[in-house]
C-alpha cells in the first residue's frame, strides 16, 4: 500500500540510519510518510514491519489519540513527510481516497498480527 | 468506538442467536453495523471481540479486498444493517467523520493484537 501524495513535497525532513523517530509511549500526534529509505517499526522488542518509499506509519496516535504504540527507527537514511493532526484531518475530509489507503494500511497491519495467533 | 448513523436504518437484518453472518476465508464485500445484540468475532478458534450496538465489523473484507479474517457469530439475537462496497464508498466520500471511525475501530483491533505479543 503506497501513498503518492506527498512526494514534491517540499517539507521532507531528513534522518539518519539509527535515528528514533518516536518510541512506545511516547505522545505524538504525527504520522509519518517515506519518501525514500526504510524504517523499521518495533513492537515490545519485536521487529513487525520494515516501512519503505510510499508507505506511511504512526498512523495510530493520530487515529485514536493514544500513546505510539510502537518505536520507529530507521533503518536507511530517509526522508520522511511528517503529518500533523489539523494536515491529517484536511486530507480525510478532502480525499477519500487518502482515507481508504490510511484504513488498508492499518487494515493490513492487523491481518498481519492475526495471521499470528 | 459507536458508529450513530444507522439508527434510524430501515434495511436492518435480525439474526437469531448462533447464526452464523460469514466465516474466516469467505469471500464477502459488505460490512455490518450492529443495531442491537451482540456478535462473536472468532479468528483462528479464538474469540477477540464482542461487537455490540452501534459497533461494526466486517469492514476489513471492504477495505483489502481479501478473503474474511474472521467468523462473526451471533452472540444474542441481533439486528445487524449491511453496508455494501458502493454504500460504504459513498460513506467514505461524504462522511470524514464515518471515514475516522473505521480508522479508529480497526487501529482499536490493531492495539488490542499487538498487546498480545
Amino acid at each position: 500500500m503506497k501513498i503518492n501524495l506527498f512526494n514534491q513535497d517540499s517539507a521532507a525532513e531528513s534522518f539518519a540510519a539509527g535515528s528514533t523517530l518516536f518510541r512506545e509511549g511516547d505522545e505524538g500526534r504525527d504520522m509519518f510518510v517515506v519518501l525514500s529509505g526504510s524504517i523499521e517499526i518495533v513492537v515490545r522488542g519485536r521487529m513487525v514491519e520494515t516501512v519503505e518509499s510510499g508507505g506511511i506509519f504512526g498512523e495510530m496516535a493520530l487515529v485514536d489519540h493514544r500513546p505510539r504504540i510502537a518505536t520507529a527507527v530507521v533503518k536507511s537514511d530517509a526522508k520522511v513527510v511528517r503529518i500533523d493532526e489539523k494536515r491529517f484531518l484536511f486530507l480525510v475530509q478532502q480525499n477519500p481516497f487518502f482515507s481508504l489507503q490510511v484504513m488498508a494500511v492499518i487494515a493490513e497491519r492487523l491481518r498481519r498480527m492475526d495471521e499470528r495467533l
